[in-house]
């Protein structure tokens, strides 16, 4: 059973939002064995519209289409959609009182304005999906024995109509087709090493077993494949992987770096702080964005200005004075004053010129010192990035992850 | 003149990464008014490509396609690509050297792997866009007039390559069509209610001239359009608009909030803090992630454990033993103490319980005092948020932002 995306919206094409649902909508399309194969995005046009549907049936059993079912008027879909189905629209009585209703709950109150009333309109004969979490309604259609879903595009009404309309009855159909993924996450290897370092295991994998490489800024995550029963388990090669690879290892299977590090520092009851300077709360937001980050997180200070480091994180002015606070001194003190501040078992500390202003001759844009205090030990290490501001932060970010994993590990086997 | 992006990578349709290299080509293209029509997103798979390809000739004159072209063995692109056009894959000297020439300048210095020789292969005949910062050439072809343009998925190596190779190139084929784009960015104001409040002006929008909304969690950015010259400027409208948004506009162009709020902050000589509990580095993330950050922002607390907040920020034990951690009391005093720890004139305060655990029945997840300390008066407000734990830390942040920049423009017409 294959599947396609369709996502309508100028915005997206201008590049003004980029488009996160899609994503989302495929890994909860794979979880139910669904292969998505196309994701297209498209203006909110009529002849756009039409056309992609048109060339989605061809290929794909499923269509999903986000977006253009706002209450402004910038939104030909309903229309559209009525005229490739050939089917009027027609006020839903049950989806106006709710819309009616949720304006009511409004503090303050507030009247359902007259432009809202058209989103209880849907194409005649469709299934509606009840959207309880916004006032646009989801739709099921069919056509040629396809299934076309229209769901409203804002992320959080999209999430609701998937989980509790969307899977319930994608459920039903789904095949019974093999697909099986495993994921290693490693960091601390570039792509072309590791593939080097596993190249006899790669081509010793059956027909029916894929390796993929899927490096991101710091780190490459490895996807193995399964389409078919082999006689040779795909956790056996997964197996082979990890202990191959060793302590580039961080997690055995699909999750963030952040992620990885909370669940390891949960289960050993470790604790982690975070004095940060150039990645200016980077560190701290990305590790808080996991649920339960609180078992391991209690303190993260952002210390932009020199006396925030002196005073917060106990930084010695004269440190300061001689070597600057881009300097591998500066990311010490920072390191082991927010340990000590927030009584955690490993700190990370990051100082830099992220750009793009700040460059000097001797520390141009790009210079960024990093630290990881630990149990035992203080490493650090000194990064010349030369690129844009945001990948500088990126970069500094996936590294002192990186160094903190290996001081982990490191001090883990002592 | 018409453009397509495709996006090649079967980690996209997994949702295993959300696609922002479409997002930023198709604002590169807009600036030079070039039209992106499509994105479409498929499999590294011969028949999938070739189709893409075929598809995307039909319909655009610029063809942009990013991915496949790694090291590694999960690429098939070019081959595909070499069969599309009819023409060999040939090495090329230069940019083998360059290849080799980078694992040469690596610390420690590494000689090249043989799996990257590959990646000195380019399409006889193609115009080789060199990539001064990785490994993979991009390629220039053209078929029938359309032109292809070959570019690393790598996000700092397609941006480079765009930027340095693709941008002047399309310069001079660029189309003399009339598009301009003006932004309003509001934020407090609902789209229903927005749309009602602006309506008449919208009416009177001449056929050429365009409105959209495009809204976002807590705030909603306006998009004119204009196609065709009209015999009254744009501008007028753009102008009349904001005059009747009043202090909901944060911006009359399109930024982000956080960097409207750094530039009016940088022009009225303001420092902002913030102390964090539940957006953890969220909101200090966000603002020093505008270059220039450094003018207003010295520090930032995420205060996650109280003896953190007790401790540097100087909220008594008293107020979280009476009251606890998430409460109006616990936030006013954070919000004062890093405002006086940074000796800033506003400062953000956030504490709730972004979920899914530790809700109680008093406090539910969702649960979300804010509160803003100002020159001269602190505002706060509950929220609740009833969604998963990055739904509920987005709606923080940008409920905080607009009831920091409501308390801004309020203390400034003062």
């Amino acid at each position: 059973m294959n599947a396609e995306i369709i996502t309508i919206g100028d915005e997206i094409l201008l590049g003004q939002i980029v488009d996160t649902n899609s994503a989302w909508i495929g890994q909860q399309l794979n979880l139910l064995n669904i292969r998505t194969q196309q994701i297209t995005s498209i203006s909110d046009s009529e002849q756009a519209i039409t056309e992609a549907l048109h060339a989605a049936s061809l290929r794909a059993d499923i269509i999903i289409v986000t977006g253009g079912l706002g209450p402004t008027k910038d939104d030909v879909t309903k229309q559209t959609i009525s005229t490739f189905f050939g089917k009027p629209l027609v006020r839903d009585d049950k989806v106006l009182a709710h819309v009616k209703n949720l304006f009511n709950n409004l503090a303050p109150r507030r009247v359902l304005p007259e432009i809202n009333y058209a989103q209880a309109d849907v194409v005649e004969g469709c299934q509606v999906l009840f959207n309880d979490v916004g006032t646009a309604p989801g739709m099921l259609l069919t056509k040629n024995e396809k299934m076309f879903f229209f769901l409203p595009g804002v992320p959080f009404e999209m999430k609701f109509l998937i989980t509790h309309r969307v899977i319930p009855i994608l459920r039903e159909q789904r095949s019974d087709q093999h697909i099986e993924h495993r994921h290693i996450i490693t960091v601390g290897i570039g792509e072309s090493f590791l593939a080097e370092k596993i190249k006899d295991i790669e081509e010793s994998l059956p027909d029916s077993i894929k390796l993929a490489y899927l490096p991101k800024v710091g780190m490459v995550r490895l996807r193995l494949t399964q389409t078919a029963p082999s006689p040779v388990t795909i956790d056996f090669y997964h197996q082979q992987l990890i202990e191959r690879l060793g302590t580039h290892v961080v997690a055995d299977k699909d999750i963030s770096v952040e992620q990885a590090i909370v669940e390891a520092f949960t289960k050993d009851k470790l604790k982690l702080a975070a004095a940060e300077s150039c990645t200016g709360g980077r560190i701290a937001s990305g590790i808080t964005a996991i649920a339960g980050a609180s078992a391991i997180f209690d303190c993260g200070i952002v210390a932009y200005h020199n006396r925030i480091k002196m005073q917060v994180l106990g930084v010695k002015a004269e440190t300061l004075d001689t070597v600057g606070a881009v300097s591998e001194e500066t990311v010490i003190e920072m390191a082991q004053g927010v340990k000590k501040l927030a009584h955690a078992d490993y700190a990370i500390a990051t100082s830099g010129i992220a750009g793009p202003g700040g460059g000097t001759p001797d520390k141009p844009v790009g210079t960024v010192w990093i630290a990881v205090a630990g149990k035992y030990e203080t490493v650090t290490r000194l990064f010349h990035f030369r690129n844009d501001r945001s990948i500088n932060i990126e970069r500094t970010v996936a590294n002192a992850y990186s160094m903190l994993w290996n001081l982990y590990v490191k001090e883990k086997e002592k």
